[in-house]
């Protein structure tokens, strides 16, 4: 904390009167209002009263850099100085915006070297099936129209992303696409039939894709939407092979395989980017966010393949454009964070702290497998996440009252962690620099906050342990 | 030019080989790549060689402060350092984006006082589209689902806005969602029918609309898009009171009115928000983003009224959230940005000196109407466009092969300004602060290239004059 002095009371009173947040919890937002997080510096944030919290969930899986780089303040600041903005639409660009395209195409799996920029994770996804759908209407396949999902998966919250997401909380009171999204099984090896296995499973839940397509006809299939690893979802890491393997299916049937690596990409699995690195998977798409320039500005990049680039780069009508983009496309002060970002990065081989950290994180994690209600610890280096049960052996889930994704994580804020619940689940994405004893802490106090809470459960009458 | 160094050929190449830039025209790219903008001052901006332009477009419609501000530098910075990034799903906030929302509800007109963060214009249409669906699923109203939008409307670039837009152009090879969308009219009183009266064609346009609202029948349309002035449509000013009467239509209907202020908003038109204080028109919502930062930060907001809080902050279904948002919505050094962007606006009263030079700018431009292929100056403010025509009299264009909108700019990026071309128009959205004598310089520059533009076109035998 830099001794900085807020008026939290006053701060809280204007964000509860006048800002509509994304995923507002109206049963209970107007009594509550929000937390204030005013500082941050390391793997810590701190609220506009000057508590220290560990921040489990950097940012919103994003701030992989950590908070308070002096470097990163002066990178904006000097590009700003420079050039604040400028236009690259048609035949404009600036300087961070040409060298990050460079920059991005070099660290992109094979031949994945055309970038389109955007502002964010849904805009990628949202501008990917676009430029999917105008590629297969420039190669004469219009039929070719409908995307394959997986439940669970989550994509963005444009009309179109929302209608690619498959978290079915997530759709609750919102309109989305009829007829233009199918989503296939969460391939989630946990929730897998009971005497099946996972090398079992992994095979159903790949024949349902090919015959997904089948029955929708390949000649209608022009993309399949997957993260390495599935997000908001609930860190979902599926079978071994997998991701191959639905490449192959993809490639067979003509279908796009769009890798959406907005979470896993820029360190969070250890690698630059996970499809190649982690998962043998060379994507004909890679759609990023987040972590491309740790949170500090808005930026997503889409990478295309040379396919496609020489596909979509041939003039269609004449004086017709690629008539997709959006003002702040390659904006000069974000690219000039993600170039920034990725210096460091490399600089400090975050890549290669991640890869050497997550295991232990995940092992300490896993640690807590002797407290009855952590029925799963899964996800891989960076990106974990607990799920909590009533019995470890059935897999049966506590009451809906336990609410115990919301209790575990007030928990842990009173003891200092922010951890993100979703469901019955916890889910922590920290900035990649923590340590190895700052693990220890955040694994510490995610361990007392669960035996409280069975203890709270038991006291309730919500759980008999 | 603060004599920077660039290697403009290499960041040429890295441009033209890796970076898809939105409305790239592929019949050229490939040739002639990108045009290198590295720094900029006040209204002016350069080139990586060096080389001064006045920036006639303002990034893109959208640096209303000028470049180069250096507490705009400093505040990016500050808020680097304090805390570069934090969620604010769920209950979580950050003190810029609490104190932005308060003051955009203190800026904006009557009751809209609740502030939806996005990351642009495209983000802010597309969510108010579907927050106004879930507005009328939450009343039970679930068959009203159609949009109404106007011909040459341009209102973003995700699935759901390029459907929105009008404009045929920019639809060319994409998809679009069918029968989603209806559009009316474009009122472009230029352009209206011969032998009408500009009164007598506000009436048709409006009679217009209320004859699709009862076309598609009033329980099945839920909202109206439409920019005060249409922006990339043309800088098309509508009939006098065409605003507050398709208002009242749409009213009389229940159909949201939404106010597009993307490009209007912030002082373009000498005023915060343009719908109330220049066209006496109280929307449902307004969106906006590019002034809110005069584009050094990608941001946008939507604002919208109590009497749709009322209904949308009603929890739904038990355990629901209001789901829509993104990862950066209200990120906290955009929202910064847009702080400090509305004190310096207030301080130096620039939307005083917009009301002051605007009427000048538009006088200036007017004078060119002694040019025979000067056919229609419009706009109003900080928002002109000229239109090019081969006869004053009779409005014929002149043949595409003249290119006349791209001759132009060419002539005066030759010559030091940036001016935008759309078809046969060219249009300038400068920096609110240019003064009388810049205003003087880039009519001046429009005027030459105008004038040799009529040369070429006799020489070509593309225009007899």
């Amino acid at each position: 904390m830099k001794n900085m002095k807020y008026d939290s009371k006053a701060l809280w009173q204007m964000d509860k009167d006048h800002y509509i947040h994304p995923w507002t919890d109206f049963s209970t937002f107007k009594e509550t209002g929000s937390d204030v997080i005013a500082e941050g510096d390391g793997i810590y944030v701190f609220d506009a009263d000057g508590k220290r919290y560990i921040d489990g969930i950097g940012g919103l899986w994003c701030v992989n850099i950590g908070y308070g780089r002096e470097e990163m303040a002066q990178a904006l600041a000097e590009q700003a100085r420079r050039i604040c903005y400028y236009s690259t639409f048609t035949h404009l660009t600036t300087p961070p915006a040409a060298e990050l395209a460079a920059k991005l195409a070099q660290l992109a799996p094979g031949p994945l070297n055309h970038v389109f920029y955007t502002t964010g994770g849904s805009e990628s996804n949202d501008s990917a099936a676009r430029l999917v759908a105008f590629y297969f209407n420039r190669l004469g396949k219009k039929s070719k129209k409908k995307i394959i999902a997986r439940v669970d998966g989550y994509h963005g919250s444009t009309l179109l992303t929302a209608t690619i997401t498959g978290v079915g909380f997530d759709k609750i009171g919102f309109d989305t696409i009829d007829d233009m999204v199918h989503h296939i099984s969460c391939p989630n090896p946990y929730r897998r039939p009971d005497g099946m296995t996972v090398a079992e499973y992994g095979d159903q839940v790949i024949a349902e894709l090919e015959n997904k397509i089948l029955e929708l006809g390949p000649e209608n299939v022009a993309m399949f939407f997957a993260e390495p690893i599935m997000g908001a979802g609930g860190v979902i890491v599926p079978p071994p092979g997998y991701h191959k393997r639905a490449k192959a299916v993809c490639e067979k049937h003509e279908v796009m395989y769009i890798s959406d690596e907005v979470v896993t990409a820029f360190g969070r699995l250890g690698h630059f980017f996970a499809s190649k690195d982690h998962f043998d998977l060379q994507p004909d798409i890679i759609t990023s966010a987040k972590g491309i320039t740790s949170g500090y500005q808005p930026l997503g990049a889409i990478l295309l393949s040379d396919e496609m680039y020489d596909v979509i780069s041939v003039p269609q009508a004449k004086g017709a454009m690629l008539t997709n983009g959006f003002t702040y496309s390659g904006h000069p002060i974000a690219c000039a964070a993600g170039l920034k970002n990725i210096e460091i990065m490399e600089r400090e081989d975050i890549c290669g702290h991640v890869r050497e950290v997550g295991p232990y994180f995940q092992k300490r994690l896993e640690s807590l497998y002797d407290l009855p209600i952590v029925g799963d610890v899964r996800g891989s280096h960076f990106m974990l996440c607990v799920e909590f049960v009533a019995d470890q052996k059935t897999k049966a889930l506590l009451p809906p009252e336990a609410a115990i994704g919301n209790r575990i994580s007030r928990l842990a804020q009173e003891r200092g962690a922010i951890i993100r619940p979703i469901g019955h689940l916890n889910v922590m994405s920290p900035p990649l620099t923590m340590t190895k004893a700052q693990v220890d802490d955040l694994v510490e106090i995610i361990r007392q906050s669960a035996v409280l809470a069975m203890d709270e459960l038991k006291r309730e009458k919500l759980w008999n342990g």
